[in-house]
């Protein structure tokens, strides 16, 4: 087995609250993140796909094609925007790092089958510190 | 001359606009960094102290109390914060890492200062490929 | 399956050798690590947790409280200490990075594991070209 | 299991093109990095092993034995030197991340099993955005 | 003063050699950098420009401005590109950082002085261990 | 002006107290780092040296030569030993980051200046989060 990593970036503004809890249970189980207006963060996402080699090209994908899908699928959806108000695939949602890792799955699974490859992991770092791994159901 | 350089880092949430423009002229200037419902950032804040070395200790400054200064002026009060809303030291200013950097400085120097050392400078760093260094007036 | 990743730091003093050897043989089989005098490290602990989303929070788990264990089990214990000597989890043991980091493990998995959460790894750098990582038994 | 990993660095020259393909046709297929004058990278190689921890030693095997079964069989003969032209062992192959990260796997396993340990991956950096990580058939 | 920075990357292929030199001298004095068939290295440019802050927009300068002049003026020439052979302002020149560090600020100053602002440095990354500073005259 | 660097690496153990002082008092003014049984860390070291560029070499001075003069003068004579005791250079002084920086300086400056060029600085990082630069006297 071989794998593929592309890496993109995006800059957003998100807060982790429910808004059926008052700030105070918000500020109890979800700190300094449930803050009213916001914070945001410089997101690391690290796209791997599996696949065999092309013995023509010797790539298992153009990362240049599925840096074009994460771009396309995700990047213009999420980058400079607010993660709880402006983006369609998280409405609804927590946004927290796993469910955004989960969503971003979502989103471009589909299109890397197309092409006849394999979504292996979407790796997600919101600091230095702290990151999340989501490898499929 | 000898520095010395502590680093600090925060999340924050802000947009980059003015008030007085309407949503086309604030796109036009500030692009994407103008988005109405906020965008953010993981910001790494650098702040060098000059001095002479202590010969009992052997150090310019205490790097934990240089820390605990920033931490008090600074962090607390940006950290999971809106510089545009929530950080009074920042209240009519425009939120870019320019003049962030710059009161960042006026906040620290006086503290600074009473141990008896120099600021030096205050490097902020918005992203990875975006930083700036303000050296005082 | 969906993965949560949490970094501590550490800077620990220890040597490499066994006392039972004479200094010539510790030298011979552990190089410059068998120092008498002790050399140290920057340690970049990585520990990761894997488990399912709660939809309540959207978190596998509390990366604050996973902190909190990690720095409780650990940190405390090995920070600016000597590993040879000061840190009671490794009475016994050699201190490379891989027994430190299987002895880490046993420290913290049955915290994490009172929490419904299952320890997945536990990789831990001594340098940045040397790093183990270890996926329990 | 435990796993260690050994990083190596190494700057080569390479094109990715083939010979019996037009230049319009490599332009389309490969892009810019079928450039007829060569381009470069600074490549990262990760080599990770997979073994037992050895009770005399607490090493699963000496990083210092794995970086020179590294530097003999691929630094060596890839660092400052031009991927198409000047390595043997990529002869006749194409010069992606991922062909090359196979045939750095196949240079080193036999010496790695001769002590008694198993390769576990070879992963490699093209650029911080691109890598491939291979882990065998 | 303030000062802001732009980090770029570009990836080339060079040789630095003189050609009225036979191998052996280039060997002599360049080493391995003077492999006949080339190696190549991922360049991390940081253009740093000074200047005051504009009290409208908060900026010194429009980053993306100064992106688009670096991108203009230097990165669509030696981008995946032979630094000896491909890139006309360097036509006759040693292709050593130094000289490359030079070559781009005199590439990019006008274009900055044009804006009204003051280029401060050119620093380039060859390797993680290996940088040029260049401050002008 | 232009400016070359080199980085170089080393780990070392040491402590920071004053042995006329007690055990309190060295907790109290040191913290955690007069740990009596030392800690350690991964110190990285950066080395600017300034001068003209060379028009045959294209080199300011061979960055082979200067890691040569670093790691005959330093790496060798403090890489996997213990700053307070085992180096030579250090004796009698606080091992502080500061005073180590200046040490450094001290041992290098003649056999740089010996190759007609002028030490410019020695920056010092003890952790990713402290660091220090000597400019010289």
């Amino acid at each position: 087995m071989i794998l593929i990593t592309r890496r993109e970036r995006f800059n957003a503004a998100h807060k982790v609250f429910r808004p059926e809890w008052d700030e105070k249970k918000n500020l109890e189980v979800f700190g300094k993140c449930s803050n009213p207006n916001w914070h945001g963060h410089n997101y690391e996402l690290y796209v791997t796909v599996a696949g065999d080699v092309d013995p023509e090209t010797g790539f298992v994908m153009d990362l240049k094609l599925l840096s074009d899908i994460i771009k396309h699928r995700v990047i213009d959806k999420v980058d400079h925007k607010n993660l709880n108000i402006d983006v369609e695939f998280m409405q609804g949602k927590m946004p927290s790092t796993e469910v955004l890792a989960v969503a971003i799955w979502e989103e471009i699974e589909a299109d890397i089958a197309k092409h006849g490859k394999k979504l292996h992991s979407v790796k997600l770092y919101e600091t230095e510190n702290n990151f999340v791994e989501y490898l499929g159901k």
